[in-house]
């Protein structure tokens, strides 16, 4: 099977802890425990968060006064690079005879998206109320809130198209495990005089996982993050895990935005125009929710859901 | 042809310059020019420096206090996605039916190479002697003369293998127009355990470029930089660029280390082991150099030398 995972920024360096190296790379040894056991038995697309590298990259740029901050499409290339490097060479120790490649990923969005006039993309550490309304002020953020702290909050735009998709192609049917399209792919739009420029924003990356799955047939769209299933009636007394559920019948349900909202929607969409299973689960079940021992899978109406 | 150009990391941010995201994409969209003419008429793979650029990331990080500085092959693997984003939409603006892939390079090193003992690569910013001495003191770092100001060194090993080869050579046979090996490439090796790791060193983008035209069997190794020419007597009154050359003769010749010494070393050895032509020269005579009207041109032994 091919298989296109989703890995959320947050696997690799967790809210709340300090987001030095030394933790990150814990962390994505960890996550690359379960990912090279799956890339051992079928044919692995790795695409990944960068929701908190790209928010300590916005700190550290700003953070040397000499220089106006670099902008997200150029932050969001250095976590491409950060990221990829990380999980490398962590698959390579544990897939010593596997070929792993990373290639810098860029999403074409469109200029006048209206996601640029409304950020909903958190990015980087949570902020108590105080801090928050001083960073409104003095940077000029959107802060809003995310359980009860504040965090960034970015826009992100709908991808439409992944610039290098002959060239992933052309890897990941060589025999390659592709790393690619971290944080969704560096955003890139074509402006009013018709050049290609980057872009103020970061790209859903499930969203751009599910439209990287699509395009190259994928069999199976794999979000791993850290529950372990969709939940409905989440953190109330009948809450349960949904084990099956078809897109149509999942749409009708409401999720929090900014958490399971993208991954649902993602999980839809690519079920819905492919026929074909998504899945979403926790990082540790990888290998289960693929067999269909864990983790929620969303199928298309057309899919007889089983009993 | 098929031609490894190596284009130097001072191209894209000058020294002395504000290192702002403005700057650097304007030089980034000059830099262009010249690489998409020849890449309109040959097969071209770019490489690039990252002095500059790593040497900026490495004070941004540092300089955000609540997290430890990053290390160095994280910040490299960072400024292989941060100009490969910018070098990939400046050429596609040029070149807008062109391909093109940006694939992140891992270089291995001996974990011995003496280079860990003595850094000589210079990276980031210029200091004054004051400067100089408090940062050797606050950050322990080894600093050397450049000029008549200072620069930060830091170990720059030996590039023994490229694990990326076997994609790249898919890549550019494919028709993709390729940048890869920022930087010299991220540097990693196997380390006492055995396992594979990052780093503190920035690799020698020329002699990785010489090694990558040598194992993508080359044409030519083109490295391109701010200078027209390779120059005997460089300063002084009888001064004069070399148009062609021997390697073995241009060995018995000295140059500076730190600036042309490395060029010079990864066009002798790209000559002597392929008998191909390596050049040095300015960027805006890119396509000039290759006709062989500007430019040095180090040619091996076996190769007559036109009178």
């Amino acid at each position: 099977m091919r298989i296109i995972v989703a890995l959320g920024g947050n696997a690799l360096l967790h809210r709340g802890e300090p987001a030095d190296f030394a933790t990150q790379r814990g962390h994505v040894e960890d996550a690359v425990a379960g990912l090279a056991e799956l890339a051992s038995a079928h044919e692995v697309v790795i695409t990944h968060g960068n929701g908190p590298q790209v928010g300590l990259l916005a700190l550290q740029s700003e953070s040397y006064r000499k220089v106006p901050p670099y902008p997200l499409d150029v932050l969001g290339a250095e976590s491409e690079g950060m990221v990829g490097h990380l999980l490398e060479v962590a698959l390579r120790n544990r897939l010593p005879e596997r070929e792993i490649v990373t290639v810098l990923t860029e999403t074409i969005v469109d200029r006048d998206d209206p996601a640029f006039a409304e950020p909903t993309k958190p990015i980087g550490p949570t902020y108590s109320s105080t801090e928050a309304a001083r960073l409104r002020v003095e940077r000029g953020w959107t802060i809003g809130r995310d359980g009860d702290r504040y965090r960034r909050l970015v826009p992100s735009p709908e991808p439409r198209a992944i610039s290098e998709l002959r060239a992933l192609r052309l890897l990941v049917e060589s025999g390659a495990l592709v790393i690619c399209a971290g944080g969704g792919g560096v955003p890139v739009a074509v402006d009013a005089a018709g050049l290609l420029q980057g872009v103020e924003g970061v790209v859903d990356k499930d969203l751009t996982a599910a439209l990287l799955a699509r395009r190259l047939e994928a069999d199976m769209l794999l979000m791993l993050t850290d529950v372990d299933a969709v939940y409905l009636g989440w953190g109330a007394a009948d809450e349960h895990p949904l084990r099956q559920v078809q897109a149509d019948q999942l749409r009708e349900m409401s999720f929090a935005a900014g958490s399971m909202g993208p991954k649902v929607e993602a999980a839809c969409r690519f079920a819905e125009s492919t026929g074909k299973p998504a899945a979403i689960g926790a990082l540790d079940d990888a290998v289960r929710i693929v067999l269909g021992e864990k983790g929620t899978r969303v199928v298309s109406a057309r899919t007889p859901v089983a009993p």
